[in-house]
């Protein structure tokens, strides 16, 4: 699939570098085309890649992902068009994290709407669906590197959406039984307030290599 | 141990009944002596189990648990007195939901602070130990329902306390292995603001036996 990127830092260029290795087409999308990082990212990766501004990228996927700053995340998409995000499936994988009191961060939810419940009524035409925000980027795209079971959440309106991102998951190595869907897009207030206990988890542990398995009985 | 058990809903009575099954003495402490369902429970539990008021069960307890309603906890442990809770260990296993906008409930956290911190700046001589906050009581005294390892985190600024809370769990069946230590009092606000993905998980899943485990590397 041609899948639009959107941000160009670690997140970013961690899953569009996945997405190229599991054999789909990248275009990292940046504020301005010729990005000094996405640049790079496109010489370094080789054939599947290319870079472009945000509209460009997302006229030109399939698929948009969202790994831009939470906190900048609808001005991006502005950006990128509603037009180009319309009946597509946008993957919201961004944590609205403000620092500007320090480490850790606090999750901001206006009104106590999440990040990707306001991305799905400001572009009520995209099919939104939010995953992969609850770990590292290193887990995202390498979910074998733990030692068991774990899981990743989808959340989101349009089941067909849902399943698609359910595909692209098992591409990285999540098996079916890992991913967790939990229902409509207001699930996602759950999983970005989650990014508290993993923002202290990372502390205790010093390294992002975790993530959380739901058990059942 | 003489375990004080404040708040006579379910969590309180499951806990309180647990800790009885585990070998120790429980009062069970509520607004006022003689309230009918601690009564109730006495009669049911039988050896090893009391009823009194919130400031009779924490002077005679050598351990408190707070499990009344996150949203009055303060007052509640106001009434079981400053001086009836200093130098004790004060496990706090209340979340600060507000049901007045309907089902889910909001994690209330005013200025960012847990209730966890609330609790230990307003009885600075407590020794507040944040834990079972993050599930159900069928799955917080029996956690071997659950078909693999999971986890039950400690929060708290006394190594010592810490200590004793995870000895109490372990009388519950819980593996050291599965007691994870997130640090200080802090660390509540990600054990509580989980409640936000638990609420959505137990909607998706239509019962409470379940729990998270951390997995790592």
């Amino acid at each position: 699939m041609r899948i639009a990127v959107l941000g160009t830092g670690t997140v970013g260029t961690t899953l569009a570098s996945g997405f190229v290795r599991t054999g789909h087409e990248v275009r990292l999308g940046s504020r301005t085309a010729g990005n000094e990082r996405s640049v790079a990212w496109v010489a370094e990766t080789g054939a599947g890649a290319s870079e472009g501004s945000f509209a460009d990228a997302a006229s030109w996927g399939e698929v948009v992902l969202n790994a831009t700053g939470g906190l900048v995340s609808i001005e991006a998409l502005t950006a990128a068009g509603a037009e180009n995000l319309a009946g597509k499936v946008l993957l919201d994988v961004a944590n609205p994290l403000d620092y500007s009191e320090g480490f850790p961060p606090r999750v901001v939810q206006p009104d106590g709407r999440s990040l990707a419940e306001q991305i799905q009524s400001t572009f009520p035409e995209a099919r939104v669906v939010k995953t992969l925000n609850t770990m590292n980027t290193v887990v995202m795209t390498d979910p074998r590197l733990l030692a068991g079971p774990h899981t990743v959440f989808v959340a989101g309106n349009d089941a067909e959406a849902k399943a698609l991102a359910a595909d692209l998951l098992r591409g990285f190595g999540w098996g079916s039984e890992e991913i967790l869907d939990v229902g409509g897009i207001s699930g996602s207030r759950g999983l970005e307030l989650y990014l508290a206990l993993w923002l202290t988890l990372i502390g205790s542990f010093g390294t992002p290599a975790f993530n959380v398995g739901v058990v059942r009985a």
